[in-house]
């Protein structure tokens, strides 16, 4: 893998922080720098608040000196996916249409996140209203020839490169985990309705909240202590467990998911993906696939589909605001989005009623074999990000997670052109602390990179 | 109850309309030449789009004469609540923080009666945010001492009035069918999820968009209208059946219900719904209380602190936006939301899925007396629209359908102090249809008022 950036953590400087030996106004500071230096290659950030920033850190300083920080997140400078609105920064789409908007209000979970300590450093370049054309050109902070996928690129790119420890984006086929395996990062796209979107431009009915971190403890404290505060979507509790990272857990059984989207895989994600199956039962797991389980079999063949059913069902959950914004200028829309509307105009609400139906049938054949198993691990991605700036790669091996509903996490654990490919880790609705403990259990104690836990010492 | 205004229909016109003996101009004319006399007395619109009614208006025209309607409500002047976002007006939202904003988009809702045909005529009042507080002085059509109810004011005052035969409203506690009973209009609630609330600003998980209209047809065929073209709320298939109004259907069971509202009823209110039970019974209905059915009793119990239950819901989950509109000008918020918010900063999470397995065991209890009746009858306000401009009335009557997640309609069949009061009928969830045709039946057969039903002839 690229040894060109380091990621850079947070919360495992709580010792630091706590004795003063480190403060966030100096991690701030580095991360100012770094951003000053190699954004400019990249393109990750369309606006900083570097003056909020400062003033925040200072403060988030005042508490930890004083010991009454407000989480485990007080301090960290995050980054938002320019989707999700922020009351001191323009909420841009990643549309003409919008460049430059302000709602003068924060979505739930930046709200919670300021109500935290957390440091809203700047937003993040998206594709165009999360889907999949590419406005911006950022790109792969391992090769500046590469796609940083989307369309969370500017937070996957912005963690990968090492500028900030953490990020929100957002997911609805495959927004989170593709971008963090190309960018070499850790993603994680929650249970549905799991993280509250409210203020947020990502309404889909499979759509998540997430976010892209440094490491398993990052991203598991920036997403605690949103749900804490602001709790899940409406009519749903929201991401529950410890404030506090967990200890990692070894499972019993572990099943190997190929997907509809194994069949698109390289060469070479293959191969580092045998080596997992390999490990993980050297391990002592028991470890299990289609071959070896009909369950499981069956789950496979229910979901092979998941990518055609997941775009026609957001066609229809897409319809609005595709409408109301082409009234207003259809030339500011891109050539995809315009044929997503045509798709939606051409549906009937007896069709996208039949696709619910389909939708819930994949997931009661994944919970069927889900219930036998602590989570299922399968690529983060089809390969290493692909070459070129004018897509933002397959989302083929992400959606799976997002029609299922169920968390996913992706860890950059597995190489392929010798560029950063995730080990993806899918659990059960609403077991995400659980997927975070196998998962931060098979990081370290299989694969050795304790670095990508990172859990606070003590 | 009080000959003042008639309600003023459309979808009854069908007739007229294809023969030309009535045009959708004429019909708008009429409406703005009522608007431009009742209108100032009364304060239900906060803005009209004229010009882009007539232009509307005089292609519609030129539809019903090629024969080429787009649906029953084409060329029908409809109100919007301005609570929900329209592209040629503002969207206030009942607050000093947002008069006057343009967010120069549609909601689903409004987008889809646009390509129905109908004319958004303008936008109506609404509390603060669709909660409590009047920000409008909007008077009831009946007798401008009193209030029109709220939150929905001013559309449940612009159809009580006879000005537009219909609008859209949202409610949450009791904000479509409380002002739809004080001022003698129909409103319907649907079941949650069924009308697609995006581009609305009303996000809580009891939340309805639903319409107040001049007869159960023209409630309907908006209803329907907007569902066709745009569904649910994403994942909600959305209120499905026929577009044109059904026939009335005779049902077997009733079962009356108290809720948690009966013992704040009028003696007035009181008397006139002891008439109800003796009418469906002399019809040939088998109707049941709580005194004749241990399960309709059981489900009394359980929804006796529904209004309480509900408040403590929604408290949570209106902690956001409020939380960022206090940071942006706390001073434009009302003492009731700021109040909210503090009740909302000092719930937990934990205490918000309490609420939530709450709400589940009283939906529970109400299915299983439900499934042996056809509909359910009870009071639709407590009774005549109470003297006084400062609040909106007791929500206590329409929490029920509210936190139960049931369609409910009420119809102005009732007087209380020679007011309208409505009689409302709830059904089961996603029953929305055949609630319309036992409510119909009921209307025209035993309370004789076939105006109320307000089917097209042919």
């Amino acid at each position: 893998m690229s040894g060109t950036f380091k990621l850079r953590g947070y919360v495992a400087l709580a010792t630091e922080l706590r004795s003063g030996r480190a403060t966030p106004r100096t991690y701030l500071e580095e991360t100012l720098r770094r951003i000053a230096q190699i954004d400019p290659g990249i393109g990750a950030f369309v606006s900083l608040n570097r003056d909020g920033a400062r003033k925040a850190a200072d403060a988030s300083g005042e508490r930890w000196r004083a010991g009454g920080q407000l989480s485990p997140i007080d301090g960290m400078p995050i980054a938002i996916k320019d989707i999700i609105e922020t009351a001191d920064m323009p909420t841009g789409q990643g549309s003409p249409l919008f460049e430059g908007a302000e709602s003068k209000r924060d979505s739930a979970s930046v709200h919670a996140l300021r109500e935290a300590g957390a440091i809203v450093i700047g937003k993040t370049t998206t594709t165009e209203f999360a889907a999949s054309h590419p406005f911006h050109t950022t790109k792969n902070p391992h090769d500046p020839k590469r796609t940083p996928g989307g369309s969370s690129s500017g937070t996957a790119a912005a963690v990968g490169a090492g500028m900030v420890p953490a990020g929100l984006g957002t997911q609805v086929v495959g927004s989170i985990l593709r971008p963090a395996s190309f960018c070499g990062a850790v993603g994680f796209k929650p249970s549905v309705g799991a993280i509250n979107r409210s203020g947020s431009h990502d309404h889909f009915s499979q759509s998540c909240q997430g976010a892209i971190g440094a490491s398993l403890a990052d991203v598991w404290a920036v997403m605690r202590a949103i749900a804490d505060r602001t709790g899940g979507d409406p009519g749903f509790v929201g991401l529950m467990g410890d404030v506090n990272f967990g200890a990692p857990a070894a499972p019993k059984r572990i099943g190997i998911l190929e997907t509809g989207g194994w069949g698109s895989a390289t060469d070479g994600a293959r191969q580092a993906f045998s080596v997992v199956r390999r490990k993980l039962g050297l391990a002592g797991i028991e470890v299990r696939g289609r071959a070896d389980d009909p369950e499981i079999d069956e789950a496979e063949r229910a979901m092979a589909d998941a990518l055609p059913l997941t775009q026609a069902i957001n066609a229809w959950e897409g319809r609005w605001p595709l409408n109301t914004y082409a009234d207003r200028d259809a030339g500011k829309l891109s050539a995809p989005a315009r044929e997503r509307l045509r798709t939606a105009e051409a549906m009937s609400q007896t069709e996208y009623g039949e696709l619910l139906a389909r939708r819930a049938a994949v997931r009661a054949a994944f919970e069927k074999a889900a219930s036998r198993y602590d989570a299922f691990v399968t690529l983060g991605a089809c390969g290493a990000a692909p070459v070129g700036l004018g897509s933002t790669g397959n989302t083929i091996m992400n959606v799976a997670a997002s029609l299922l509903g169920c968390p996913a996490i992706t860890v950059p654990i597995l190489t392929d052109e010798g560029l950063p490919l995730g080990l993806q880790f899918l659990g059960t609705m609403s077991g995400d602390a659980a997927l975070f403990e196998t998962a931060a259990w098979a990081t370290a104690a299989v694969f050795d990179r304790k670095d990508l836990v990172g859990a606070a010492a003590g």
